[in-house]
């Protein structure tokens, strides 16, 4: 086992956290660093260091060819001041299937996540308290050599950096108002959609900005074979709540494997509800809609937790619900889970990690 | 008009350039660097630099969303002395296209296209004379705000970088052996396989990589929605030579519409061939090998400007051409377009641009 070395900012205990956390601005002052080089036998140098400008060659691998990875996980204070985290093994698992998809390297889940808990204690002043706030946690896996030829790169760099956040979403719990396309695709099975590659980001800038030019602030992908059946919300999975089921895209291959979703099903199988992982058409879910069997839809995701749908507009259809309040089961499951994660319901599943 | 500012290395003037150049290893000296600020008006601070790393944050967007794109041209030193660049404002169009796509700022194409000039004059005893030698110019553009969260960034950067470089596969001007998969895909029409962003070939790794092990170069790329028609090769486009007509795959929104392909279809149609832009099935292309109604095939791209193929595996599947001897139309096109690069064909399409 690797030792990991401290390079520690001692000037740094005055924490004061902006009042209006936006998400993912500020970081905390540490960040773990971790090299892989193949000629040295792997990764190597895992340190914990000052939050800094990484220096990269402008022909670093990462910049040209997209060879990056990432997770997204959230470190909690619960009521009594323990900090845990949420199922971070599932993320370490998920990173390692991210690797092997980009031909990357894996590393020890067990090393990192350990180190993960070493940089979050360190740092544990800069978790925000208030209702629906915590660190966000992005381990991130990029490529470093400085080649410009279309291989796998030898050099690597694994960091882990933290980032006290408030709500994902301007609208806080609010629900939000989000639109589906059939103009543009986010992933087709056999690509590397149901991996957290930066790639699956960049393409799908355009649509969520058509998107918010017509006032909904996240896209529903289709499939991208026949631009039929609902996919995921980029930034969350997505469930929809009949009268008879609670039905989610099952995972097709360019869908994202999230652990809020996992959670959120296992939740509903436990409180009796029928769960069911199948292809939704965007049609049906207009039809139950109108025939008035669609109670909520909601999406799952680590950043937002769970955020119930406003509205969902599909060419010239808009299915509208609540603006203000979350459907019931939107609101139950955000108070199941983030009650799990603060430490206000017992975590009968195993789900918490203690970072001390 | 935007002035450029210089700062220039004056201690590395002795250029030794080794004897055997791979692809995109070594670096000439300097660099071309402009920032893009939404706050600023937008691009400012042109610079002529020393090329050295990047200072970037690690939340650097273009590290976490893939918000990357960039292009590939090349400066040929042609026999009278002259440098000259092949088409260049294809591809300064073609990188306002990808900009366009992945919500990144356009940029005035005759200014950075000037720019480059400027670079390749400065550092131009760095561009090799060997034939099938040259400069490789890699714009780049990249997304530096460091902020965590799925949105355009508003902070770029846009880089040159020069490389001298030999042939692109180990092969020289060998015919190389290419392997057809529907194992894994690149990319998807409505997606961004037609622009030339960096997580289009992060996800196209893994099939090369098993490519390699069977002892194939590269992947011939199938169309993501039926698996059947062929597509791309990631580095250079595809061209299928059968007795009665000259055929490449009709730019179908996942195939990137190469420079070096609409110069071959151009001096083709000069020729007299019959030359069509279609769907070709995998399924033909065996057909018409066993029916011996299949010639020849060839790649077509920048890096490699034609690249005989030798074999063309697909399943159990292996059409055999020669491995020592390209084609005869591969020659052919081979020797006219590096021809017109280097100076030794007339121009007669006015795609040479001097540099000085």
């Amino acid at each position: 086992m690797l030792d990991i070395t401290y390079e520690i900012k001692d000037d740094l205990k005055n924490v004061e956290l902006p009042e209006n956390l936006v998400f993912g601005r500020i970081f905390a002052p540490h960040i773990f660093e971790m090299d892989y080089d193949e000629a040295l036998g792997g990764w190597h140098n895992p340190r914990i260091k000052e939050f800094e400008d990484l220096r990269l060659s402008p022909a670093a691998l990462v910049l040209h060819y997209g060879q990056a990875i990432f997770e997204g996980l959230k470190a909690y204070k619960q009521t009594d001041g323990k900090v845990v985290l949420f199922r971070p093994k599932e993320n370490m698992k998920r990173m390692n299937a991210s690797a092997r998809r980009l031909c990357m390297p894996e590393f020890d889940e067990e090393f990192v996540l350990d180190a993960m808990k070493k940089l979050i204690n360190l740092d544990k002043d800069w978790i925000p308290t208030k209702p629906g706030h915590s660190l966000y946690v992005r381990p991130l896996m990029i490529a470093t050599d400085p080649v410009l030829g279309v291989r796998p790169a030898n050099n690597y760099k694994l960091l882990i950096m933290l980032s006290p956040v408030g709500p994902y979403y301007p609208e806080g719990f609010k629900p939000v108002p989000i639109m589906a396309t059939d103009e543009y695709v986010r992933a087709v099975r056999k690509g590397m959609g149901n991996c957290k590659a930066a790639g699956n980001y960049a393409g799908s800038l355009l649509a969520q900005k058509k998107a918010i030019a017509e006032g909904y602030t996240q896209v529903l992908w289709l499939d991208a074979i026949e631009l039929k059946y609902i996919e995921e919300v980029g930034t969350m999975n997505i469930f929809v709540r009949f009268d008879d089921e609670v039905a989610t895209p099952a995972l097709s291959g360019s869908i994202l494997p999230g652990v809020t979703r996992k959670s959120v099903i296992t939740i509903l199988n436990d409180w009796g509800y029928k769960v069911t992982e199948r292809k939704i058409a965007m049609q049906e879910v207009i039809d139950r809609y109108n025939d008035k069997s669609l109670l909520e839809v909601f999406g799952a995701g680590t950043a937002a937790v769970i955020a119930a749908v406003s509205k969902l507009k599909y060419h010239d259809t808009v299915l509208k619900f609540s603006e203000e309040e979350p459907g019931e089961l939107s609101a139950k499951l955000y108070n199941e889970i983030t009650g799990i994660q603060y430490g206000r319901i017992e975590d009968r599943y195993g789900w918490i990690t203690y970072v001390e």
